[in-house]
């Protein structure tokens, strides 16, 4: 690449972005993300979860207002406050308000016909509920069953995936477990597996719910090097002939799949769901 | 509680909420269910992610067309749509409509001066950063330092949780790696600590970055005996001594440590990243 063709460097961070929320703060930051990834242009980032009182109200106006001096700028700030007294605190500091919470909630009460709650915390209040056990059965469940680690149980799991070593299968089992309290078993697919020319046999009662995980051989032979460096293991005629064989394995035995090599953890368990379609998911 | 005490059931679910994408939708839903929870009604969820064809589009309001007439109610749309063109096809829908990106981008354009780039996927298209390898590197991490298993890296752990068998550590580490890409160590306390009145030696010199969890010996107890129903080590008794010990000796040790007993996994990981304030993030 020659210097003309380099993108310009994106110009210092020189505006604080503010996360304000009576919980996590989680709900407005995923979502200022996805927001201020459309501009050109670097932030400071700024995280005040647990906004609950008015006096941590008042606190967090002192330092928005701190930032927008030592800035020369205003803040920007994506707020999900429920209490509208916290909201209106809130709105005093010198910044630029983007208020999640109230800019959506009124128009709803209004499409529904009910008032909301505005209870505190409601979203993240949630340890004592099905879907929240469910999410920690799920992420024990796909500990206990990390590269095939074990055969009990598998008639449970919602998903269980197969493909060659590194090729992304944990992360994308614990995701979905964390995310979605799907119950993701992973199985590697060996060299013993392709002399042999057939699937792990404890796998061939649950195909339906079988999903591979694919990658370039060279991609996988870097990976692979970091862990161990050298090794016939990580070498590319080896990681080659691994990919060629799963892969052939997988068509052969009509099984689904998708090459992980340039997608996230997020987009690979967003495919999977769409695949899959377990039960208690409407996709 | 008496029948009059109870609270009346939710009505059943007559309205659909779509959450629409063109990347995994994971920000539109973790919105829309923020928002949705604030309001005392059931509503039948439908994902509708990876929408960046002009011809999924149409599919999309065919889709929800279809939930109008089922449901006899007009359906509520959560959408983020970086592309004008796809959005200007959804909003033909016979829906309510949140539209997440056109809603908050041409503010911020015109605040901070510069127009967005309106690039797909643009938050999700992040395998290649620094920041997705040190997710994947923390998963890698917590995992191999689950359960005290490894006291190799200890000094490259963000933080080492520890607490008595079955506090919460597990889920609250990988949680840590996978949202934060925090390297997340966890050590568990166990009866030879407390006889020998010490920490596991492997942890002195790192107090700095150890967080304690306990939890109510009754929700303990009641944990351990979904795992070894009768057992000593789920007896009541036990559970009591244990928590108290593990309490005891985080307090003489002065470790920071909070109670996971009605805590999520989200709430607890902000509250551990607030105390330990790892240098990578700002809170």
């Amino acid at each position: 690449m020659t210097l003309e063709q380099r993108p310009a460097p994106l110009p210092e961070a020189s505006r604080t972005v503010f996360f304000v929320s009576d919980g996590t703060g989680i709900t407005a930051e995923t979502f200022g993300h996805s927001v201020l990834t459309q501009f050109d242009l670097r932030f400071r980032q700024v995280r005040l979860p647990f906004i609950d009182t008015l006096d941590k109200a008042y606190e967090a106006v002192r330092k928005i207002n701190e930032a927008a001096i030592a800035d020369g700028q205003r803040p920007i700030v994506f707020s999900t406050l429920v209490k509208t007294e916290l909201s209106e605190v809130i709105q005093r500091a010198h910044a630029m308000h983007m208020d999640l919470i109230q800019t959506f909630v009124a128009p709803l009460e209004q499409e529904l016909g009910v008032k909301s709650t505005h209870t505190i915390g409601r979203s993240h209040n949630i340890v004592d509920s099905e879907e929240y056990k469910n999410r920690i059965e799920a992420i024990n469940f796909s500990l206990a069953h990390d590269d095939g680690q074990s055969h009990k149980n598998l008639s449970s799991a919602d998903v269980i995936l197969v493909g060659v070593s590194r090729s992304g299968k944990t992360p994308t089992s614990l995701y979905l477990a964390m995310q979605y309290g799907i119950k993701a078993a992973n199985y590697p697919l060996i060299p013993d597996d392709f002399e042999r020319g057939k699937l792990p046999s404890a796998l061939y009662s649950f195909k339906n719910k079988i999903f591979g995980l694919s990658i370039t051989p060279e991609r996988l032979s870097e990976i692979r090097n970091e862990r161990r460096a050298g090794s016939k293991y990580a070498s590319i005629e080896n990681c080659r002939y691994e990919v060629n064989e799963a892969e052939v394995m997988m068509k052969r035995e009509g099984i689904r799949w998708l090459s992980s090599t340039t997608k996230s953890i997020e987009e690979i368990s967003t495919t999977i769901l769409q695949e899959i379609k377990p039960n208690r998911r409407e996709y």
